[in-house]
């Protein structure tokens, strides 16, 4: 206990933040100490505040914790700060607290194209931490700043990270079914999308090309190479809670042998936080079912708590040569969000960077 | 109302069996005098053997008329007789029927891609009704079989055929989220599909490739030449009780000037049923919306009487160079089943085919 | 046309005035001159200002015609103004109106109660609108304000009136499963209802007592004796989009002789809308269905286009003597809101109050 | 391990077999030996022959075991049996398991009101259990069948039971909302409840009815001398995937002093199986939620892993004078079947009857 790291939340009673939460007040490396929420929230208890919106209990280890307004001295002698913040604010706040010092490891979107801020996902870039020194040395902040992808690109990224490997790249083109979660507690008003779908989501499409190509690019001297391929997405919200289904269609450099490679190199497929076993790592980032009919979001959301994506249907795609469809599924606020941050922050305390 | 041609319905209680009756109880060409349903609802009313689905009413003028069963004399003297039989008994009586001298218009998927059958979306492909003249001959029926589209290549393939006409098509994706009404009324329990998506269809990816393939070819002497493209389909179950929206990738032959060019092309479509006013035909068949987050299945499956898709969001595809992205919506019962069938009846008659 | 009155629609743009809307376009006695909503949507053309929700689309002669604000010059000349006013700013903007001498038909919930105010529910209690009298005099208004029922209360009311008047009343308990539509465009989050309930609508349970007694009240001499019987209701919200049920438990004065004489009692009811033949009255105010399953709110809702309360499952209450249960359901929008309010307007315009 | 009861589970591969296979697989004095299912699956590994319907996955020590068809001799040496059979079959099937002399704890319908078999919820009536001495006796069986109530009578005589002891009951009106799962995988189609309510369950409204008073009444002598109080239910099926929640309207003998008086003696009851400290037992039988909003399905059924109901929105019923309305929710598929039938049989170890 006394040598865990000491770790706040900004924006904790949002959608993402109760998912801080529920991997936070009893994990077995991080203390819990802060949290905050927007200022009309500051010194109420956490339990009082929010909404709780998930099915499992508020961990009554936090119920009763007040929470504290967005002000940087609130997160002084801290070891790691995640942000759950609304993009608008994001930004300037998170960067005042690396300039104090702080580690911030944030699902916030702003920043997250920039040069010297690495975009990590953990079992596909780990070695992107690196750009940390030149975020450091460029921005002469005591602290860094580190992204976890978009909830979509987490996702995706993680089922072609394996085929990138060992077959090579082309094109990628994804038409996603996104759950509710995604768009926060206030996001979807019921009167829209019961019986019905709403085939867009803004901002959606550009993140989903440009981070897919920045997480699977390389790191070329001080920068990222991003990953030369074409990246299509069309984004849809669907009635459906949490878990976002992904109808992938991929174009490949070299032509599988038959399917059940490609079965194989997804399943077998591991990185750096399976190896390091790290807490929140699930035992397998991939899952393939071989049911025809899944995955599914209800059944398959929580797969390794909600850590590891589901893979199935996966089938030549007739309309190339060298094509392969599939879909891709996972849980959007945790290995889409939350759980993606803090597997980030494990990988930086088992590799010494924090 | 003396000169209307004598029509009947086989498979009347199913949901496309429904539609077929909001049709045609009071169509200006045609008369209903049989329907027909299984062998245990033979004698009863209508409106007793019929979980009506649909907010509008049963309409009356068919509420007490009498199920018959399915023998083929029970259709003597009919002119059309329009089935909505499931695919596993569909066969055969339909060849019953035609070889009685009937004109069967089938929105059954058995037999649709054989070569004297012309499978016909009206607005599409109305000169593939010449094969009939093959189909009489080589077969010797003294009546015709005509198949309507598979609901999800109907609405599809209607989005297509401008395209390919001005600027070519080279490959084909499409990620469909399909109502349930599309899996009849038994097809979908509610256990399976509250806060959830079934990405699993039986045969649809088939048909979607093989009758887009089809249905956009050309007559070619005796056959239709299948158009030579990749199509390629991944299909989900939604929680939406109507309207089957579609998410197309497209890659073009040549590049469009601009978006709008497109928007222009896909406008002013129009197609026989059109020209002709046939009653049944929307003023346009398709339909494109500007908004960001249009077409919406609860808002534009009705689109003029539901026989009209809607068509939204194109953008460049940014994996390819010419490619091409959209949404397209259709009324899965009615444009994708029950109104393309009674479209293409309305279609013979004008061309003096019956 | 010439004599046609003119009339207005205060928050054209919200579910409600959506429904004001459908009914008054083409309402053959009233001709739409002015609508009206907040602020920063004055000026606009109603397409682009509303969202609007329903399937049947926007009325095309009312797409461009442009919205005012709330200001009470804005509606001179006017001879009715209807109003889907939020509750906050409904009552001092409608008593401005009548000052100045128009019409006012509210749905708003402010001034129900008061003693001077008709609260008519218009096959209930048209006789109510006398009340106008002592209002004009003790307000010295030149015009006056009318209300419609709350929309549970408009349903329930309409289904105790014939009990009421055959067999008496001595106790009402209900249960209410109420649609999202009932809360407003913004009024439920969809993270909220999905696989859920809330059981939980502010204010409404004393609405639904308190309107209740007053609707079924008598006159007695220059004001309302409400009905002295015991009024308890639990309300509840349920992910369906439109169609209030309620689950109805009543003890009578006096039992019927069987059921078949309460449902005799129940379909065979009719009021002064009916006997006036007013455009927008159902044939009959309550259709009694005999189906063990029925009503529904998808199936039902819609009956006599949204006017009509369907009845079903008409049962003894076991629980006490003269106790009866029963289901009714309605078109919370139409009859329980614009529906009721434009009933009104006509039954003042055909009893010459107008 | 080796003086674990060897219990076996009927109709394991549906809904309530599944929560049946969730409860027992690692259960502290349970061993599960045996699981049948219908004969076309036996043989069958559990996890082929099952759709596995619950986000937590299926438990793998029973994914390999093979199902046994549903013959006696398959069950010879077991302890217990948990039947979640349909009700058409369950009365003779585990009728002969009693007369081999096994203890039999079903959650099948039949039989709960014969006067000799225990019909427990075991907070409320652990001393009918006595009644297996008259069964015995007089069925000469060597064996027993002990039944656990109907869902919506589990979660409802819940919060009855300390109303009674404490002010005394006169009568019980009820409403429910019931889930999905309620009806089994393949009881509700899509198309019937999407957007929907289906305001009637077969047989359910009686089962409430008598099913309530035998379980609130008291053991005279060799039989139950049921509660003399009239109770009365409108029964509705809502979509909603799990958790009951029920509109309750209580007279009362006595009127409590406040309202903190009612929530007091709901808080503070316990049963048998609390002070046994039974495996399965909630801490607390009944929650009492202060908020104005719950309970709510998908945020209280879980409440101790499904086994506690939550009770909120406790006021008086102003129709009456003694009179009380709240709202209680539960688990259908645990606390209202498999849950209490583990917990009787918990109970029955514990006590020394089996």
């Amino acid at each position: 206990m006394a040598d865990r790291l000491k770790v706040g939340v900004l924006g904790a009673t949002g959608l993402v933040g109760q998912r801080f939460i529920q991997l936070l007040h009893d994990h077995p490396w991080f203390q819990l100490e802060v949290i905050s929420a927007s200022a009309e929230k500051a010194g109420m208890k956490y339990s009082e505040a929010t909404r709780w919106i998930w099915s499992t209990p508020l961990p009554s280890s936090v119920a009763d914790m007040r929470l504290c307004k967005l002000s940087p001295e609130k997160f002084k002698g801290l070891d790691i700060v995640f942000s759950a913040l609304p993009s608008q604010i994001a930004g300037g706040f998170e960067e005042k607290l690396a300039k104090m010092g702080l580690t911030v490891v944030s699902n916030a979107s702003p920043m997250r194209l920039e040069d010297d801020i690495p975009l990590v996902n953990p079992e596909i870039n780990p070695e992107h931490l690196k750009l940390l020194e030149v975020q450091r040395r460029t921005r002469g902040w005591k602290g860094v700043i580190v992204k976890n992808p978009n909830c979509t690109t987490a996702i995706l990224t993680l089922s072609l990270k394996p085929l990138l490997d060992e077959f090579g790249l082309k094109r990628v083109r994804v038409a996603t079914m996104q759950a509710l979660s995604g768009a926060g507690y206030r996001g979807v008003y019921s009167m829209d999308i019961m019986d019905n779908i709403i085939p867009f989501i803004k901002n959606e499409e550009d993140k989903v090309r440009d981070e897919t190509r920045k997480i699977l690019g390389s790191l070329k001297g001080e920068r990222v190479k991003w990953l030369d391929i074409g990246v299509s997405a069309t984004c849809c919200r669907v009635p459906v809670l949490e878990g976002h289904l992904e109808a992938v269609f991929v174009e490949l450099e070299e032509k599988p042998s038959d399917l059940s490679e490609v079965i194989k190199v997804l399943e077998t497929f591991e990185g750096l936080p399976q190896k390091l076993k790290l807490p929140t790592a699930p035992d397998k980032p991939i899952i393939v079912r071989s049911e025809v009919d899944r995955p599914q979001p209800r059944l398959d959301r929580m797969a390794y708590r909600g850590m590891a994506v589901t893979v199935g249907r996966i089938r030549w795609d007739e309309a190339t040569e060298n094509g392969l469809k599939y879909l891709v599924l996972g849980s959007n606020t945790i290995r889409g969000a939350a759980g993606a941050a803090v597997l980030i922050a494990e990988l930086m305390k088992a590799k010494g960077i924090i």
